[in-house]
């Protein structure tokens, strides 16, 4: 009998099927693969085929030269635009506001062909780092309500370029999906008087079914009611509304169990398609007590996506028990 | 200036790309292709293959025969079992019940190349019919909360096989998406007294940059915030919460729109790949003046999923008032 699972979160339900469960080897996986050869405008040497970088990590040359590893440029086609005011107007029953805000692609490293998961250890802080700083001064524009760092790895995942990058997209408003997640939050703590985050991260390291790895600062789960196969959230232990409050060490720390989650998705599913979404509070606030920031890795294994884009109802065929045992059996730290 | 844009019944924002609008020649198109040669299960002469039909249109031969234009059988693979309680129970923080339900498999007609577009509408009103004697059928399962009736149309939104088919998955709770219309739609009935759906249509056939076309009896659009490329909505036009409630000259009419606007998608988009779900109000509630039953309808052009799946939040790279205008044009009635 399947089960249907609710998160605790966002009160979701999800079908997870206990019966036939699929193991990695029955999905139809396509390794992301790499094209070299055709002109790359994330590589050296064609730094004026991007927009001049608003952030980089270089050593002595100068502002949108070679001689960087990594750089963060404005999106050459962006969703939205930085200039301009917001300017809510309505159309009859319909609103709508002009697209104010900011689409930046973070390029991870100078090395074409390279990867999160392969790349060293440093560089991946380095990533980080950038998401940090590149959030810090967004910030500043008060007119920007809400951040999203994301990747999409693979054009399965949507990725159009393959040079390693990740994006980030400043908007006006909070989306319905974040309002939500902070709703589902802000209740359970009304109720309990403790962060719901908090509280799960106590019952999967008590229960250790859901459990990836963990370190004294972050712990990397199979969610309760995992929408996809193999979906993983890497949770920093100490609670924290806000990714951009993250310390050195803590930044250290998610450098290492990213990259080694990702390497241990790499080997049980064959370097698949992903996307990862940084889940955070809303820049504009300040601090709170009940949301937790954190990241959600979702590998793109499964094609049902119309449906459930339809309905918000998941059905996925892999529970997160199995899932959970299969990285941890990976062999890698 | 791209704009952000809210959809009136979820306040869900979309982001409308209306600088470099996508046309339809700029989507990587994969024409939905039949394979041919390989055993259908959904054949006629191999009705052993499937679990025992639970309707069928036949003409004078048994059940489970060949002789049949139109059957509905159970998912030999079901996400769901009709067995058992629904047994609600708790795992420390965590709540999960039993996957009760039913997943039931449409098979459209005998013929294994055909598709809704192509076939007789007298046959695309069979299905049609099929789809509300199921409905009346299940409901009296008082266990069964909701009912979703859709469609997976190529191996990109998710078919796996190619013979032509609808599903129907009931379910013993109402799914997130489907509150949250609901609640939207109470919402706005609370502070209107109208039906936002009636609102909706009364202004879209008003202002016609959005309508696809329209009969005496439904009207098909574009919706404002649409979230994909030639998202398309089909809507009676008179106010009406369950679709289960439509009588035989709607149900007529409706396999003329439904038919017709799919002839225009496959036209102006080289017989895209789909998705539709029917959006009804929850099959134990009584009629209501708030909801308004509909079909959305999602050809499958972009992929850029995983990032919106993940957050809610959709970026359209074709405005409504464009796609509506491609299929106004198509030069089928």
């Amino acid at each position: 009998m399947p089960e249907l699972r609710k998160d605790p979160i966002t009160d979701r339900w999800v079908i997870i099927a206990t019966d036939r469960a699929r193991r990695p080897t029955d999905f139809e996986r396509e390794p992301v693969e790499f094209s070299t050869g055709r002109i790359c405008p994330f590589c050296t040497g064609l730094e004026t085929k991007t927009p001049p970088e608003v952030l980089a990590i270089r050593e002595g040359s100068g502002s949108n030269q070679p001689g960087w590893s990594l750089r963060v440029v404005p999106n050459k086609f962006p969703v939205l635009g930085i200039e301009g005011e917001v300017n809510r107007q309505g159309e009859g029953m319909f609103d709508k506001m002009d697209g104010l805000g900011a689409h930046e692609v973070i390029i991870e490293t100078n090395v074409h062909t390279d990867n999160l998961a392969n790349m060293p250890e440093k560089q991946v802080e380095r990533v980080l780092w950038a998401f940090r700083e590149r959030v810090l001064d967004l910030k500043k524009d008060k007119r920007l309500r809400y951040i999203l760092l994301f990747k999409n790895y693979g054009t399965a995942a949507g990725a159009t370029l393959d040079h390693p990058h990740s994006q980030l997209i400043a908007l006006p408003v909070v989306p319905k999906r974040v309002q939500e997640e902070l709703d589902g939050a802000t209740k359970y703590f009304g109720f309990k008087e403790r962060c719901v985050f908090c509280d799960l991260i106590r019952q999967e390291m008590k229960d250790q079914t859901r459990v990836v790895s963990e370190t004294d600062r972050f712990v990397v789960i199979e969610p309760w009611a995992s929408r996809f196969p193999f979906e993983t959230w890497i949770m920093p232990r100490r609670h924290q509304s806000h990714f951009e409050s993250i310390d050195q060490t803590d930044l250290q720390g998610l450098a290492f169990v990213l990259r080694s989650t990702l390497r241990k998705l790499d080997r049980v599913l064959e370097r698949p398609a992903y996307n990862f979404v940084i889940h955070t509070a809303p820049v504009q606030e300040p601090g709170n007590d009940y949301f937790h920031w954190h990241i959600e890795l979702m590998p793109k294994l499964t094609k049902l996506a119309g449906f459930e884009w339809g309905t918000g109802f998941y059905t996925n065929p892999t529970p997160p028990e199995e899932s959970a045992k299969f990285l941890r059996d990976a062999g890698l730290s």
